[in-house]
C-alpha cells in the first residue's frame, strides 16, 4: 500500500481559520477525528452521553468548569472530558485548541441550540 | 457525576521516563489511550494491521520512513500512519513523541522480537 497521508502542522491549519468556536478537522484516524478550534469567551454547559472528549491545548489558557470544581490547561497538557460528564469551557484569552474524538461529535453535545458548529468541515 | 480525572502535563510526565522506545501511558479516551515516548536511534520495520497510529511530536524531529517515501515531522506537527502500512521510526537526537492508538497495540505491530515493549504500564 502507498502512503499518500501529509505531516500536518497545527499552527498552519488554525491560520486558516477566521472563526471562533468552529472545529475544523484536520486528520482522522479509525473512526476518530482530530480537530483544531479557536476559542475565547464562553461556552455553553454541555456533555456528549455516548464518548469521553480530549483536549490538548496548543497555545492560551483553557478553563474547563465542572459543577464541582474547574480545572485550567495550558499549553502541553491535556484533559480528557468523561462522557456523560456537564461541563462549559472558557477562555480568558483566544486557546488555540486540538480535540480528539469520534467522527461526529457535535460541539454543543446534548445541548444544541445556536452556538452548534458545523461538525464535518475541514481545514 | 463527579469530575475526578487531573490535567496531564507532558513534559513532567516524559521527566518520569527513563528508557527509550517504552511508551507510557497518560490518559484514556474511551477504548483508546495516549502514551507518551523518548525515542532515539532506529527502530524497526512493522506495521498494524488493526489499526491507524496517530504520531504528534512533542520535541524533536521524528522521521518516519515508508517503503516508497520519508515524512519529516517537528513540533507541533503530526501524523497518522494508516493501518497495514509498514513503516519504521528513526530520530537522529533524541525525540519525545505523544502517541494515540487502542487500548492493547504493541509498539512492534505484526513483527514482534526484542524490541516489543510492554503496552500496559502508565506513567
Amino acid at each position: 500500500m502507498v502512503e499518500t497521508r501529509q505531516v500536518i502542522n497545527f499552527s498552519e491549519k488554525l491560520s486558516k481559520i477566521t472563526d471562533l468556536w468552529q472545529p475544523r478537522i484536520i486528520a482522522e484516524m479509525n473512526d476518530y477525528q482530530f480537530k483544531v478550534v479557536r476559542i475565547e469567551g464562553d461556552f455553553i454547559w454541555h456533555d456528549h452521553p455516548e464518548t469521553d472528549e480530549a483536549f490538548i491545548v496548543l497555545s492560551g489558557q483553557l478553563r474547563i468548569d465542572f459543577h464541582d470544581r474547574a480545572v485550567s490547561i495550558g499549553p502541553g497538557e491535556m484533559f480528557v472530558v468523561p462522557k456523560g460528564v456537564e461541563h462549559k469551557t472558557f477562555a480568558e484569552r483566544e486557546v488555540h485548541l486540538l480535540l480528539i474524538e469520534p467522527r461526529g461529535v457535535l460541539n454543543t453535545g446534548n445541548a444544541g441550540g445556536d452556538r452548534t458548529a458545523q461538525n464535518d468541515i475541514w481545514v
